[in-house]
């Protein structure tokens, strides 16, 4: 994850917090208003910043709009490589990832959605860079299933029929989807029912180490 | 669907044309520049209609976009209750609607994703009405899948233990985070594969009737 020029290396940890601080307010209001619909002078006033320090950061809309989505991207990321979830490379760390963005989004009230997913929803027709700034981000998170898959795959637990990029759009897009439902409907269950049924998928890809006869 | 006062009935068919234009292109504007960043007057302009005509049709911006959500809504679920999907109610006819929702997204080059997925993804945080507006079209929405699949298990089709309710979140979670995945990366992987998964889920709870025994 060394390639996202997320945090330029110059700024001080105190540069860093105004940074981060001006970024979260700005996903706010962009999730809140959408992007045309935000101004950088409303993300100074409410991140209460000066304009030579918003232009010292960010050196206009645009360069706010791509770091906010590299900035997004990277959260989402750091909640999927959490030390309790591994390499999201087993059954058990798959089941445990579902439990978890279920438990999350309980904890929020439903409130906002997938972040980087709502970021997408907003974003991804305003323009061409906008939309190749959030598909880096997705490339990366699938990469995280496709990996786990893979190494799933290459240690025998799952069958070698097993597609890892197909089982990744299928975890990741089960994900959106139910988040959005959930978020719409003020209900747990759209999320959580479609993650089990996106693991339950790529569980029936389980080799049966116990019957080998049984797998083809 | 008589529940939805989409289509006042006293406006002529000229009327209603010129009402479903201003609708099409509030729709539009609202998914590329957010509400905020729609002004009721760029609507007007952009559909070629006068002032007055506007406050004819929508009293305020407020009554567009709620009749922008359930115009949106119907005609989502027009595309889905077409002849050849039948109910719903049947493996192949999931099978076909997977297949059908896949090329159509082909056909539109990936751009757009799911015009009232697109419009949820926009709105759903911009307050409780609207958010209420969106979770009825939903609703209606998973109705669909919900008694197909109910119709299927009292057929016999589906095993008793498969859950309508959970399923219709599964199917349409994958169709909706499918189509921000396709749309976002514009490849159409995401989608045929997340509902690929969502539908082989489905048909995993098929009866078993060559082998009742199998059956639990």
């Amino acid at each position: 994850m060394a390639d996202v020029k997320n945090q330029p290396p110059r700024l001080t940890s105190k540069g860093q917090a105004t940074r981060a601080r001006i970024l979260g307010v700005a996903a706010d209001l962009i999730l809140k208003r959408g992007v045309v619909g935000t101004q950088i002078d409303d993300v100074r006033r409410a991140a209460e910043v000066s304009g030579s320090q918003m232009t010292h950061y960010f050196k206009d809309k645009r360069a706010l709009v791509k770091d906010v989505i590299a900035w997004q991207a990277q959260a989402t990321l750091d909640n999927h490589t959490q030390p309790e979830l591994g390499h999201l490379d087993s059954f058990a760390s798959l089941r445990l990832w579902a439990h978890l963005v279920t438990e999350r989004q309980k904890q929020v009230g439903l409130e906002g959605g997938c972040q980087f997913g709502s970021l997408a929803g907003q974003l991804v027709e305003s323009d061409a860079e906008t939309r190749a700034d959030l598909a880096a981000g997705f490339e990366r998170w699938l990469e995280l299933f496709r990996k786990g898959l893979l190494a799933m795959r290459d240690r025998g637990d799952l069958r070698r029929e097993a597609d890892p990029e197909a089982l990744a759009y299928a975890l990741l897009g089960a994900l959106q989807g139910g988040m959005l439902l959930a978020q719409t409907l003020r209900r747990i269950e759209p999320l959580r029912d479609a993650l089990d049924a996106a693991v339950t998928h790529v569980e029936s890809f389980a080799a049966d180490t116990a019957d080998a006869a049984d797998v083809v």
